[in-house]
């Protein structure tokens, strides 16, 4: 008798002490992700709707690629003059979220859009993640003041926000979540914030897919083999050249970035040099394929043999773009450079190609961020499960191979890698 | 020039500080994955097939569920004459883990092995997961002596191990090896033995199906609708109900542990008197879907409507069995608690039965275990990448609402839920 009391005391502890506070916190992180998502979500659908427009336009009128300084002077001009506060970009984000002092500025949303589209739309090397990130967390941020939350809630929000950023953008909300949890600290998750992430992850795929039915490139790997101890040992070599490609595409975007600082002071003229130098490039190499997103030759990557070297041209091209100061991401050109290099691979390593494609698109990526788990689920959700193995182990060693430095200065290491 | 050079020394101090020590460390773990993984699947691969014997044995010979004391009073014996130093199982994996003192005694292997194929042939209630990763862990835990391994080593070792045990048990090697990382701490991923994990996984699951051609039961879930609003909405009440299920059974267990301690002084008699019981209730209730793996009811539930208790009975069923000191897992009857739920729950929720069945599946064990993440991949690897949304959120909210305790008294908590 007294037993069973005490259990029912128990129980209402439970529900008082454990149950009700998660219920509540719950229901706030729901709202909250609702209106951030959406509204994240929205955003992304814009931004691809606007980067199809621009990459589209730029094919059709290839005098476009001539202007690329121009742009570029623009871009440059245009941050200089409103951006300052706003110029680290993803690197922002993550030093605010280690060391809060203030709201990140509504501004960087309408800025890295702006300067993202130019970019492309005049013919630079560069990808979206960057743009949806920091849109999402400029977004998410500004409900920090209107929802007056306390700083611990502030983290969650830049979170959820991207969470939100990278699963619209990508249409993969699960990696988007994992991506939140994963970018912020090398080598550790960390879970206090997970039901945020994929709340917002979630309702902003969702916004962009199916409410404004922004289009997401679909992947195909026809075959994949059972996995047999030789291509667990085939995996490995893979993945380290994955990880050197990731690392490499790093070091090339950072010490462009140097010489630019160090060559030219005056901000507004570093996209103009780079800009000229891309162009000039282009007009020579006699080819689009290493500009803009890169999205057809990624997708040719899975079914045609391709040059060798159009990894070690894709890394060239983005981080000359980036380092000179355009605005974009670096993940499309990850998976670009991935992709490729997977195809090339496939000549030595005897897995098909669009699986060793496939790996080598989220495994770059892997290593040059240090997000070995989002990358296995990103690989899932874009070419199924059973290429699930493959990805995940080649993301495993590239991750491993990549130093304890990638493209985000800013990140911080949480664990050694071993 | 002189940039060059510097670059080149930069490029050599890569190689000998980063490269080369990455490459060795994965050299080193390769070959002992190998070795562990080779031993630890075909230990699983063993057990799966006494298994399979013992469950099919008692089906047709079901007057050996009277003999259910006989065999508890046999169990208990062998631990107490010779199993004192392994009593502990998964708890004692994880205090050694923590806090080293000394090899595991490899005699947990056996010992287990024993106790959980003898509870299987007798009728008790359990699973197999525990059996698993204790043979993995002893095993893995013998490297240490043989190879004279550092301390830091050991975690490692005792990491892939776990890993290696559960992949080769479920058949699932990447929720095996994120098991094996999130397992150890609460609300935390380690990076740190992340490629010895996954490599033990992999070989593990290779020796045990594809070399020993064991048998994995396959699920199928024949429609997934896409993600709306509304289903995210209904993914939420589903997360809670699994999360209080699988919180409901870790207090079962420990409830009844507790009683057959404080109530009855010799060990060996607990087994028989909560042997005694179960096979007095499976005589009554006239069935013997409540013991076992279940796994025919947990494929029931995928496409049948099943009487709404069930997952209340079988709780019961397999906290009595556990509690009492049968050996086995909680896992397969977490499974069946989970898909049974969500069987019930589809006549309130308006999502597909077999998908809610599948969501119950790994959500319940996302509660009680705090493994989220692992979770999210057995059902994307068990149920197909299309399930991953569904799923993941459930098992993200199951692990919320469970409390911050488990199955697993031994969890330490890496970072607060929420």
């Amino acid at each position: 008798m007294l037993e069973r009391a005490r259990e029912l005391i128990h129980f209402k502890r439970f529900v008082q002490t454990e149950f009700y506070p998660s219920f509540l916190y719950t229901l706030k992180w729901l709202v909250l992700a609702i209106f951030i998502g959406l509204l994240i979500g929205s955003a992304s659908a814009f931004f691809l709707f606007g980067l199809q427009w621009a990459t589209d336009f730029r094919e059709e009128h290839l005098y476009l690629i001539a202007l690329l300084p121009v742009g570029g002077f623009l871009i440059g001009w245009v941050y200089y003059r409103f951006g300052e506060s706003v110029v680290k970009g993803n690197n922002q984000l993550l030093e605010e979220f280690y060391n809060p002092l203030r709201t990140i500025p509504l501004r960087m949303a309408p800025l890295v859009l702006f300067g993202t589209i130019a970019t492309h739309l005049f013919g630079g090397s560069a990808g979206r993640e960057g743009t949806a990130v920091q849109m999402g967390g400029a977004i998410a941020d500004q409900f920090t003041k209107w929802f007056k939350l306390k700083p611990i809630d502030r983290k969650t929000v830049i979170t959820l926000g991207v969470a939100a950023g990278f699963a619209s953008i990508f249409g993969t909300p699960l990696a988007g979540a994992i991506f939140a949890l994963e970018w912020l600290m090398i080598g550790r998750v960390r879970y206090e914030s997970i039901l945020p992430a994929f709340l917002g992850a979630y309702v902003a795929d969702y916004a962009c897919a199916d409410f404004w039915h922004a289009h997401h490139t679909h992947y195909h790997i026809p075959f994949i083999p059972d996995l047999s101890l030789a291509n667990v040992l085939w995996i490995i070599p893979a993945g380290i050249c994955f990880g050197l490609a990731g690392r490499l595409f790093a070091k090339a975007t950072h010490i462009w970035s140097e010489l630019f600082k160090q060559g030219i002071q005056y901000p507004p003229l570093r996209p103009v040099v780079g800009g000229a130098i891309v162009a000039i490039l282009v007009y020579l190499v006699g080819t689009t394929k290493y500009i803009g997103l890169g999205v057809p030759t990624i997708m040719e990557a899975f079914d045609a043999e391709l040059p060798w070297y159009d990894f070690l041209a894709k890394i060239g091209f983005t981080s000359l773009t980036l380092g000179a100061g355009f605005k974009g991401g670096e993940v499309t050109p990850l998976f670009y450079t991935g992709a490729t290099l997977g195809n090339m691979l496939s000549g030595v390593i005897p897995l098909p190609m669009a699986l060793l494609a496939g790996m080598g698109f989220v495994a770059v990526f892997s290593g040059a961020t240090n997000t070995p788990l989002s990358c296995t689920l990103m690989g899932i959700e874009l070419f199924g499960a059973d290429s699930g193995v493959y990805v995940g182990l080649a993301c495993v060693v590239a991750y491993l191979f990549s130093g304890h430095s990638g493209i985000y200065g800013s990140q911080v290491i949480g664990s050694p890698k071993h």
